[in-house]
């Protein structure tokens, strides 16, 4: 396995932010990537279950995407337009219209903001402020929207929030499902504290949830939950925000995670597999009767990437005009279910979370998850973690992997735990 | 010329967010763009002065950037790594270095942020809040640093500000050079202020300054202002950072805003033409001493966009290398400044404003400089107002600009004024 | 029944504020007032179950505090000396050690702050930021603290909260007992919440608590509950606070609503009946290593009211220098809970609140409350309501109400809800 | 002269908290006052030159003040009435209707909040904010509000706003007339400020303003510059709040600080002197278009203390009924003018600051301004502080100070002074 050599060592060493942090839990030099592969300058090759964080679920450099990309580069189409119209926003447009708004009957509109997730969750929330006159948001606990402050404010992490250095105010953080053990009913918890007009709880312009929590841990609400959370919204004159960051474009199933949940959100915020290709893209989904922003009210340079536009509608063409990714990653998802369970049954207490391709086995603390990562690597695969207290290892394989590596794949990640917990449950 | 055609229309009209705004100045669809000419759909080509607001300050397409972007993709590079090392971001590192740090005698380190100039912002205010433990932040009256909400309490102008819905806190807005008037020392005023126990400003982290406002009305401070900002920061104990997000890479004559100026920021945040391409992409420079992030403090996912590294490499080495770039912006300048004059000279009270190829004209009101604009886009160019009141018609070429495509631009803004105020200033 | 003559309305229409509140239930003009007994100026006398919301523990005009504050004002004695030593502070706190702390092993210091319970609790909160270096603080579902900005954060009632007008930040309100139903443990609740480090809520400088929730409904914590909120304090490295402004005093039956709770708290806001007499009086008693306070870092023209210290000292060796008072205290509170039992035996769905002589009638509304109260005062009681729908009839008599006089006032409650609930549970 | 004996040094070491501030400059306790005449416990006396900060403005223990108490306490008038009528209520404001509002033409409501001056601070900006709509207020450099979180928000003090432990919002502080220098036209700067919609500074809901800064130094705006404030206000569409806690009741020459200055405030605070006795008394005085409170909507326990109304009403019929008082204040004002003139003249840089019977000496640095008070306390006068840097002397005597007392205090202010600075500016 390659190493970062000395000279690249040092320009990162001389030149980069201590702030740096995946190079060094797999501390070498990649140089090309193709579906669910990594390649090293050395030319060894890893197997991808991270996925650019769910960034890459059509895998890496898909060859459709790259021509396309290639043919708007060599006929120089935009690669930089702000927001005004292009040929290739327009397409973008359609093709979402078409594969994914229509199909589920949505009228909701697209607002491109800032590429990056942390903008459009910021754009959103400002909205449902506008739209509600209310200041107060709900967020929820292990939920993670951004580093921005006021993406921040809603983010439970306590590390990145003391980041912030000052007060993140204007949210109010209420127990996601579970997350008080399973013997207490959050909705109702959350129902009670915010009818009482004496719980010193600001009445909620917005609910945002993520209905699988990447970050926090793969914690995966129920349709029962996710609907009483619609509810309460509903009834509290709240707007239900779905952030779609990391657990929509296929991610649990479905292009949405809430597809089938028997909710229709009032916002979606969309990025990391938005474009397809990797490429920085964001946008927020808006019922039109709360699309009451003025003209550049909330702008940004970099709102609307031309060169993302480019390769999300063939993203959206190739995978969403019909049926078969879904049903490839229903098989994927029942194979990863099953093999996690066998992976979490050589752990005592270990256990399975999340959902759809978005799955991983919380083996009970920071240190083993972090050492099986670790082995992993040294074994060719990439893998990282998740929750609250880096408890989980995290499985973002690409959707669109191979089934052969992905059980390769998988097969890494039960020799590296077999490795690191010889005897498991089984001995015992 | 064209106008959108009704079909496109309809998907903006259907689907886009009432949010998007620069469409509404130029509504015709563009298809492709070279340079300094963007070309519609129906072949109409257009001189741009606006540049991606200073985002392409290369041009559109530049051949050599194209060419390693293409390279870069017909190899199945990397297209995002989340902050794992690749050749590419090593590249980018060895050519910053080289070409711009070394040069200066700067030894910041490079922090990749969230690829948005507003990111940067954040990122830059949550460390210094960290390096000092404080919480105000100084900015400036006009200035304009983004849209989250870390970065919206430093922008001035109340219509950004209404549009977060909550309170802006932790920042103190002071009048920027002339703010007040060219009577008032703003110097001597910030110092009393700052140095009164009891002025009820809280002892600053940072100030955030742009060293000519690009949002603002192309304000442009003085070496002597710029010098005394940074001799208080430093008697306060403050870090300075510069936001040179618009006004760095060459737009006011050099790489930086600050070169020159007998000044070193503690922190510098740059987006917008860092890529050369209008790829998004953003960093924070930081002084060693001040880098003192854990790992992952300040996070995101499309931090460093690989794309735009290779990009932005061959930009640092096309254009920074050595003189030439800049001594055609030095003479391009020249031009710009008298050819402005003139055009000042026809509508009474007006004044040019601004430094370098960041030029415009104050032509008293929004509504005046509304129409010229308007005029300008009829006559086949791009061009947008600025200021706070949208009172300054605002030159953003591309430095790269053709002199005579740069003349012939010119000749339409001032025509354009002809038709607006036929009789002028020297008329009366 | 005096009503308030015409040009007395006149005088409070032309000239008092809108905000006047309990002489709209009560419209009538007070002359004078003994013991429990008010009397009008045309000479009605009312039993008084309101003691100015407990700041009449000791009844009105208490003859020997009386006779002391006309001793003082005879010979000229301070009124004001904002807080420098007087022979009168030197024997209130003498009286204070001697009566309150020393009996107890309490080690406290005390703190004037401004005399009124709002100032007392946000000198605490200021303090205890102070020492632990956190900001948020923790108060609890239907608590009140009062309504300056510091301490209107930590108040649940919206509509108190809405007047501030502003966002009140750096507090987290978690349930109060048993507010969430008796079937939710809140204590394992906000024990797992404060133990995960991603559930967003920050680290807490202090707990503040009220033993029974004067303003809230009367809501009466366990003592366990106490235990283990003072448990999970100290766990977190937070502070605890009981807030005793209407609690204390003996109202619960000792001096301090936590005496016998197995709990000593970090610090303690008194105020109310802390004058004995009726007199604007507020304090903080603080745990002497908590008491880091810098000369005048919180100070107030009026803190250490003088005539208040005159009273207070009577007060305190009058009422608790032995077991007098605590045993009628106890017989009183025993016949509370018995005619209180009689008269919610009366009304579907009433149950009984609070503790000690802090007792009231949760009648289920608030309309119903509203009119038994205003029945009463028809029949000459004096008696409000509480909670967050105004549901509780509520009983604070003066601790020392002779029992003939305190039965005729139950006397008047039991006919008031009989008239207006005629038939009553009996009936059904 | 006394020193506090050890026993009482006892007490207060081992039960007052740290925070007590003038007992330390003064450390004797004291027993009796009478006029302006302090008596310790040993008999020595003491001219008050401090008067409880301007508490005290007609003395200590004004006979007629004091008769009225004795026999409302004798006649068992009510001490404490919440804010039901009362007739000492009607009285108070039948005298301060009948002396001092409609004298003046002012229709406001008095509204009686809880009895110190930042309680009545925070009951002005809540109202403000309500009436407005707007969050953000205006206070200026070297202003002292008070120490509850709202007012503390206005107050410029850097030690005191540390104090509070958290970030204070939704406050601007701008400069105070001349704190920038004489040469800066600071109306000229505010307004410029406040009129560019790119400045940072959200539009304002209402000015905080004194028109003599008591803590901050004795700066006594001029009418001109007070007349632009309102203007200023009026245009911005913000509430004027007067802030008279310190300079009203007759402190400057008339019962207001801003008689004869030409404005009418939309606001007004009062507390210090108003109960004329000493007494915990505060009120904010409202026009009756801004009265829209909803009842209760800012409460508290001890507003409208009833003691206080029965010797504020004394107070105003005795001193404000004719000219009397306010002629010996213009005379007495004038001796103190010239005294002070005089002993500046002694001290190089001294100036004298301030207006009416609110004046001192700036000496240019507070370690000799304190060492002038602690020669003054040794010679049998009682003087303090004032300013950012405590470099004020600050004399406010009793208004009603005999004249020969008067001079005999500024005798000993004198000689103090000759004692510390021998040779003086004569000298030189």
């Amino acid at each position: 396995m390659s190493t970062v050599p000395t000279a690249e060592t040092n320009i990162y060493t001389r030149r980069e932010s201590q702030v740096r942090s995946y190079c060094r839990s797999f501390p070498v030099s990649f140089a090309r990537a193709e579906g669910a592969t990594l390649t090293d300058a050395d030319g060894n090759a890893y197997i991808d279950f991270l996925a650019g964080c769910s960034s890459l679920n059509y895998g890496h450099n898909d060859p459709d995407m790259k021509a396309a990309l290639l043919d708007h580069l060599q006929r120089d189409g935009i690669a930089h337009a702000l927001d005004m119209h292009t040929e290739e926003k327009a397409a973008f447009l359609d093709a979402f219209e078409h594969h994914i708004l229509r199909p589920r009957g949505m009228d909701h509109r697209v607002m491109m903001t800032g590429p990056t997730g942390t903008n459009a969750v910021e754009a959103a929330i400002k909205l449902a402020r506008k739209v509600t006159g209310r200041r107060n948001v709900i967020a929820f606990t292990n939920g993670f929207h951004g580093m921005t402050l006021g993406a921040l404010a809603l983010t439970g992490n306590a590390g990145k929030r003391a980041g912030g250095g000052v007060s993140l105010p204007d949210v109010t953080h209420l127990p996601y499902e579970n997350s008080l053990g399973e013997e207490v009913d959050t909705l109702d918890l959350i129902e009670t504290m915010l009818s009482n007009p004496s719980s010193g709880i600001e009445s909620p312009a917005a609910f945002v949830v993520e209905l699988v929590q990447g970050e926090g841990g793969l914690n995966a609400a129920s349709c029962e939950w996710v609907q009483g959370i619609a509810r309460i919204a509903r009834e509290q004159g709240a707007l239900l925000i779905v952030d779609d960051i990391q657990a929509g474009m296929g991610r649990t199933g479905s292009f949405f995670s809430f597809d089938h949940m028997g909710v229709e959100p009032d916002m979606v915020t969309l990025a990391k597999s938005l474009s397809g290709f990797g490429l920085p893209f964001a946008c927020v989904l808006v019922r039109p009767e709360h699309d009451i922003w003025k003209p550049a009210e909330h702008n940004g340079t970099f709102r609307g990437n031309t060169h993302a536009f480019v390769t999300a509608k063939v993203a959206l063409e190739k995978f969403w005009a019909d049926d078969t990714l879904r049903n490839q990653i229903a098989l994927k998802s029942q194979v990863l279910e099953e093999r996690l369970h066998n992976i979490a049954a050589r752990i005592e207490g270990a256990r399975i979370k999340g959902r759809g391709m978005m799955r991983g086995v919380d083996v009970g603390n920071g240190e083993l998850a972090g050492q099986i990562c670790a082995e992993c690597f040294r074994r060719g695969l990439i893998i990282e973690t998740s929750g609250a207290h880096d408890e989980v290892v995290k499985v973002l394989a690409p959707l669109t992997i191979p089934m052969e590596q992905f059980r390769e794949g998988l097969d890494i990640l039960e020799q590296a735990v077999e490795t690191l917990v010889p005897f498991g449950m089984a001995a015992e």
